[in-house]
């Protein structure tokens, strides 16, 4: 008997954000694995086993699901939003490089909506123009070259999606990000702060890159730094299409 | 009585990667514009106008849902992936912009699984460290800066997703997109080309970039340049979390 692996999206919080194919995986599967807060949101039933686990598990709980996949298991991994943007994917792709005997197993990813989607949507459109993401988590990456992607990314001129902008553990680095953008000529540009999004305590908030302060994120905020061209129609905050 | 507007994003192609958010909405509307091949996946009923247009008639097709919004239609306007990633967001607001007479209207934008997000789950995930998005259209801005973009993003180490890599109208510049990041040093980065993702015809082929050659892309490719740590594992490819 043959098991397999589906690396699942959840979407940013709201169950219709849940594509379809997700909501067919999850209802298929015997075993779910992820963060303890994105397992919650799987409803449990008969025959499912729900193993949730900490933050910063996430090769060793990719090993765990490919070894359940190996026994004939059907196993979900679980992420908010894509998998593939800072999710369990490449926590997969990486504990399968360390065990090659499970590299024939039946494997998907199946894409969600990531958070800077959601959050863009509810500001308007302010990845209207070209974009980048960054992560500002530097437990995986040195601080400097955070700094130097924003520093490039400002004189791209692109719009900025900044992941993970802060958490208890990293209480400085984002007071530093906005620090780094300022100095690079982006204090006119527009940023949003999108908290929660599509939550019941979702907030959107839209300021100067001067007048942003680091305690208007936390860990559940994703920041978006307009470009040079974003600006304001109504209660809306847009990048136009057209770049000189 | 009041009408309203919804921007919408239909996904990449496939049924199931449409969130239920945007199927309500679909099933909730009187009228549905866009692009031709967009609201052609939309199913016709009794009650519902279907009002295809033009590609690069954006804008003047946003005035046009406005208008209908405005006189009390429940209006959906559709693209393909998530509206707010080079689709009809951005356009609905510079419309807006010209007709402040409409800011008051109910609008809303619904996201989507974009193309880059389908493609990079397809093929493993490249995505899975920090990267951008670059459309590689020269209608709407000048080609040296999308040059420039991708020089700063090969220099950011950025992993980069090229939408509208070639059309019928502009077939050089995709060579030229390719001979610029050879230029920055990323010939040995590896490259996946995704085409009609999640639709009956998909391919997706990876190649190093120093073998890559224009005509592997067309209008409906995907295409996403790995990082410097970008490397494969089994039949995938991803970016490993971790960087130095």
């Amino acid at each position: 008997m043959t098991g397999s692996l589906t690396v699942a999206g959840l979407g940013p919080g709201d169950e219709a954000l849940v594509t379809p194919e997700v909501s067919a995986a999850l209802a298929a599967a015997t075993d779910i694995l992820g963060y303890g807060p994105y397992v919650a949101r799987v409803a449990p039933r008969e025959g499912l086993t729900l193993h949730p686990s900490d933050n910063r598990m996430e090769v060793q709980r990719a090993s765990e699901a490919l070894r359940l996949a190996s026994e004939g298991r059907e196993v979900v991994v679980v992420s908010s939003g894509d998998p593939g943007v800072f999710g369990m994917a490449a926590a997969v792709f990486e504990a399968l490089e360390r065990a090659p005997q499970w590299q024939t197993l039946p494997i998907r990813v199946l894409p969600g909506v990531t958070a800077m989607l959601a959050a863009a949507a509810r500001a308007g459109a302010p990845l209207g123009h070209d974009f980048c993401a960054v992560n500002l988590s530097d437990n995986l990456k040195p601080w400097p070259l955070i700094e130097k992607r924003l520093r490039l990314a400002a004189e791209a001129d692109f719009a900025i999606a900044m992941y993970n902008p802060r958490s208890a553990s990293r209480p400085e680095g984002f007071g530093r990000a906005l620090a780094a953008l300022k100095e690079a000529g982006c204090g006119e540009r527009l940023v949003t702060f999108a908290r929660a999004v599509s939550a019941p305590e979702e907030r959107i908030e839209t300021v100067r890159l001067n007048d942003a302060t680091p305690d208007m994120a936390d860990m559940r905020t994703l920041v978006i730094v307009g470009n040079s061209q974003s600006r304001r129609v109504g209660r809306w905050v847009y990048a136009p299409r057209q770049a000189r």
